[in-house]
C-alpha cells in the first residue's frame, strides 16, 4: 500500500515536472478536483481522443461522430432522470462545519469490519503457516464471521434506506453506529439531505427570457436528442452508432484521485442503436470489442478485467465496467451499458414528439434500444500515463526513468540532436525537423550533453531520438535511438520518415486490434 | 439585401439538411443561440481545428499547445478585469418587459440617420447619372451632411458616456432621441444597468467551501495562468508561442447570425510571449501569417480584409481583425493583439506571485510581453460552409448544389458507389472501402440511381466518388469523379489510395501556405 501510495505520488509528480498536467489556476492555488493539461498532456489527450474517434467512427461504416453543445434545454435533465435522481446524500457535523457524503461515511465504517476480519485472518495465516485453509476459516471462526456479517448487515441497511428515500433512517445508522467526524471527533450531526451534483447556471439577460441551466452531467443526452434528426439527416440504417466525444461536469463532493475523479472531465461516448431483442447480442460484442481495442495499446492483458454489474442502474438491463489496475487498485475505466429503451421513451414523453425509427425490413415503426460504451478520456490518460511510467536499473547501475507510452500516443515522436553545437551539426539537424516536422510532432534540443538528452527524452515517452555527429555530414546517416530498449543504429536520412510512420501510424496500431 | 438573407436562409437549411448543424436539444424547440455539431459538421469542425492545430503547433518549434479547464479559480476573472469591465448597458421597456442592450438601440437609431443620407445620395446619382460627384456631393449637400452630423454627434457622445460609466446619460439620450422599444411601441424605459456576460456557477457542496465561479469567457487566460509552468517544464526560450483550442461562454443579450454569435463557442488561440519593445515587429510577423494561413484554405483573397482598429481595448497597444465576407457582409473572423504585458503584470497583482521569464542573452527578469492571435472555430465553420455552398446551372440547364469545401476539410474524402445493387458489384465497392478506411474517412452508398448519389456527394462536400461498374470485375478499375469538375478518370483500384492522399492530406495544403 504504501509502495502504491508512492508510485501514485510518483505519477503526479512526474506529470507536472514533464509538462503533462498542472493544477488547475496554480497561481491561486489551484482549485479542487480541476487540473490543466500542459503541452505534453494536452497532445497526449489529443492522441487518445484522435485514437477512439478513429476506430470508432473512421472504422466503422454504421457509425457517425457529432458534437453536441454543453448547454441543454433543461428538460433534457428532467427527462433523463438528473433532476430528480443525479444527487448524493450529505450530512454537515454541527460542530466542524464540515460535511460529507453521508454513504461514505457508512461505507468507510463497514470497511474497517472488515479490515479487523482480515486482521484476524492474517494472524491465523501466520499461525498456521502452510496448513491454513482460509476458506474455512471464514466460515468457522466466530469473530471473522461476526465482522462479516455487521459489515453485510449495515451495507445492507444503508442500501435500502436510500432505496427507498428513507434518509432518516440514513441518519440513524450513523448514530446507531456511532460515527465521529472525522475532523472534530463529534457525534454532532445535520439531517440527511441529497444534494444535486449538476452544476447550474442562468442563460438569458432578461427578467422574463431566462433560464435555468444545468452544465451537462453526461454526453449521451446529447446523442439521445439529436437521434432522429441524424438517423434521418445520414439515411442511417439500424443497427447503427452516434459517437461524441466532450466535456460533462459534476460537482462531486468527494472528488479525489489526481485526474481520476474530476469535476470537469471529457467523455467519449458511443450509442448503438438496434433492434428491440436483439441487445443482448449487441452488449457482447461491444464488451468484446471495446476491450480489444484497449488491448491493441499493449499496456498488458493482466490490468484489464471485466466487472458485471449485479445492481442495476434504472435505465439498464445490463452492465459491466472494464475495470484497470490504476496505481490505486482495479477501477472503472469504462462502461458499457444496455441502457434499453429508456431514454428516447423519456425523451418521446416529455417532449410530446415521436423519436421512432421506421423499419423497412420490418415494416413498422419502434423505439430502438440503446448499448453504450463510455469511456473517461481523462481516466484513459490516466491509465496509459501511470501505467508507461516505469524506472528500471541499467547494467551500471544507475536507474532510468522512462515513460513507455504506446509510440502511436506519445506526444513528440521523435527529437533530433545535433551531438555538439558546432561543427555545422545543428544546421543539419535543423533541416530534418523541418523535412519531419511535415509529418510528425518533432523536437529539437541542443541543451547539455547528449546522454542527459536521451534521458529527458526517455522521462517525455519520445520513441525516437535521432542524433546528428560528425559522420552525419559525411555520409547523410544519423543514429536512430528506441526509446524502450535504447538500441542505436545507425540509417539514412532518407530513410527516417518511413522508420518513424511504420512505428507511431494509427494505422498500422488500428490494425493489430 | 434580399437575395444576401436568401443566402444565408439556404446555407441555415442546408446545414441542417444533410447534417452539419442542428439546432440544440430542438425536440424541446431548441436553446436560443446555442447550436449542435451534426455528423457531417463534427467531421468539418475537427478538421479545421486540426488544421489550425498543426499549422500552429506542430509547425512551429517554439509553439507548444494546452488544454486547461473551463473552470478557472475566479480571480483570475478579477485580474484579467472581466468581473468589473466585461458588461453590456441593459434597459427594459416597462410596457413589453423586453430587454434590449442600450447601445444597440442607439446605434440603430444613428445608423438609420445614416441609411436617410444614403437614400439622398442615391437619389441624386439617379438624377445627374454620370456626371455625379458623390463625394463633392456628401460635403456640400446640406441634408446628408445635417444628417451625417447627426449620426456623429449620437455615436460620440454615446461612447463618451458609455467610458465614463455615465449610464444616466446614455438614458437620457434614448429619451432625447425619442426611441420607442420595438415591440410595445412605447418610451417607457427603465434605467440602464450594467449586466456582466459571465456564466456563472457554483463549485463544491458545503457551505463553507462553496464558490462562486465563472465559465470562462475567453480561453486566453488558461493560458496566462499557465505560462510560467510551461516555460519552466517545456523549457521554452522567449520568443516562444503557447497555443489552445477550447470552448467558452458569453452570456449574449443579442445572440443572433447563426453561429456566428453563439453563447457557447470554441475558440482557437495562440499568445506568443515576446520582449518587450519587440511586440510589433511579431505583431506584424502574425498579422501576415494568419492571413496566409486563411488564404491557403482557397477561399478567395477578395473574400478577406484587415481591419485595424483605431479604439483599443485596456490592454492593448495595437489590434487588428482579419475580417470575412460572411453571407451578412465583412465581419471579424480572427483578432490579433498585442496585448503588452498586461494580463501577466495583473496576474502578478493579483495572485502576489512572480510571472518573469530570465532571459540568459540579457541576463536579466523581465515580464514578456504578448502578441496573441484569436480566431473563432465557429465563425471559421460559418466562413468556410458558406462560401463553398454554390449553386451552379449546368449545361442541360439542371441547377447543382455542391459545396467546394476546401478538400482538406471535408468531412468524407471519398464515396464509394457500386453502380448497381447486384452482379457481386456491391462486394467489390465494398472491398474498396474496408481498404480505403485506414486512412481515409470514406463512405458506402447503394441507394438510389448513380446520378442521384453523385448529387447527394456533392451536397455533402464530398471530394471523389469512386464508381465500381461491371468492367471493374475485368481489370480492377474504377471511375473517380472529382466534385467541383464532375470529370471522370477511369483508374486502377490500386492508385486510389495515393490520388485521394494527395489532394486531401494536411501535409499538402499546409505546404502551399
Amino acid at each position: 500500500m504504501a509502495k502504491q501510495e508512492d508510485n501514485f505520488k510518483n505519477v503526479i509528480s512526474h506529470a507536472k515536472e514533464y509538462g503533462f498536467i498542472f493544477p488547475s489556476s496554480e497561481i491561486y492555488d489551484g482549485l479542487s478536483a480541476v487540473y490543466d493539461y500542459a503541452q505534453n498532456g494536452a497532445e497526449l489527450k489529443k492522441n487518445i481522443r484522435e485514437y477512439w474517434w478513429k476506430s470508432m467512427v473512421q472504422m466503422h461504416e454504421n457509425i457517425v461522430g457529432i458534437d453536441a453543445a454543453i448547454f441543454m434545454h433543461p428538460t433534457t435533465w428532467k427527462a433523463s432522470g438528473h433532476v430528480d435522481a443525479f444527487n448524493d446524500p450529505l450530512i454537515d457535523n454541527k460542530d466542524s462545519k464540515k460535511r460529507y457524503r453521508a454513504d461514505v461515511l457508512i461505507e468507510d465504517y463497514a470497511e474497517k469490519l472488515n479490515q479487523k476480519a482480515q486482521k484476524e485472518i492474517d494472524k491465523a495465516k501466520e499461525r498456521f503457516g502452510d496448513a491454513f485453509d482460509e476458506a474455512q476459516y471464514v466460515t468457522t471462526n466466530p469473530r471473522v464471521m461476526e465482522y462479516k456479517a455487521k459489515q453485510r448487515e449495515i451495507l445492507e441497511r444503508m442500501a435500502r434506506s436510500l432505496g427507498n428515500e428513507d434518509l432518516a433512517d440514513v441518519k440513524a445508522l450513523i448514530e446507531e453506529l456511532e460515527i465521529a467526524c472525522p475532523e472534530s471527533g463529534s457525534r454532532n450531526w445535520t439531517e440527511v439531505r441529497q444534494f444535486n451534483l449538476m452544476f447550474g447556471t442562468k442563460i438569458g439577460a432578461s427578467a422574463d427570457s431566462s433560464m435555468d441551466l444545468y452544465l451537462r452531467p453526461e454526453t449521451a443526452q446529447g446523442i439521445f436528442v439529436n437521434f432522429l434528426n441524424v438517423q434521418k439527416s445520414g439515411r442511417m440504417k439500424i443497427p447503427f452508432g452516434i459517437a461524441q466525444t466532450g466535456k460533462a461536469f459534476r460537482n462531486e463532493i468527494v472528488a479525489r484521485q489526481f485526474i481520476f475523479r474530476m469535476r470537469e472531465f471529457e467523455q467519449m461516448e458511443m450509442q448503438f442503436f438496434v433492434k428491440p431483442g436483439e441487445e443482448m447480442k449487441w452488449y457482447e460484442y461491444w464488451k468484446e470489442t471495446r476491450l480489444k481495442w484497449h488491448l491493441s495499446l499493449g499496456l498488458g492483458r493482466e490490468n484489464y478485467r471485466f466487472h458485471d454489474h449485479e445492481k442495476l442502474a434504472h435505465y439498464a438491463n445490463a452492465a459491466a465496467d472494464i475495470e484497470f489496475n490504476f496505481p490505486f487498485g482495479f477501477k472503472e475505466l469504462e462502461g458499457i451499458h444496455s441502457r434499453t429503451d429508456f431514454d428516447l421513451k423519456a425523451h418521446e414523453q416529455y417532449s410530446g414528439k415521436k423519436l421512432q425509427y421506421f423499419d423497412t425490413e420490418e415494416n413498422k415503426n419502434y423505439v430502438p434500444y440503446v448499448v453504450e460504451t463510455s469511456v473517461g478520456l481523462d481516466r484513459m490518460f490516466l491509465a496509459v500515463f501511470a501505467n508507461s511510467l516505469q524506472e528500471e536499473t541499467l547494467e551500471d547501475g544507475s536507474i532510468r526513468t522512462v515513460l513507455r507510452l504506446p509510440s502511436v500516443l506519445a506526444p513528440t515522436k521523435a527529437a533530433i540532436l545535433p551531438l555538439v553545437k558546432k561543427d555545422g551539426l545543428p544546421e543539419i539537424a535543423r533541416k530534418i525537423v523541418e523535412e519531419l516536422k511535415w509529418d510528425f510532432n518533432v523536437a529539437y534540443d541542443e541543451k547539455d550533453a547528449v546522454g542527459r538528452r536521451y534521458r529527458r527524452q526517455d522521462a517525455l515517452g519520445t520513441p525516437f531520438c535521432i542524433t546528428v555527429d560528425h559522420q552525419t555530414a559525411e555520409d547523410e546517416t544519423v543514429t536512430i535511438r528506441h526509446r524502450d530498449s535504447m538500441k542505436q543504429d545507425r540509417v539514412k536520412i532518407a530513410e527516417l520518415r518511413e522508420i518513424i510512420a511504420n512505428e507511431v501510424s494509427m494505422r498500422n496500431w488500428l490494425m493489430k486490434m
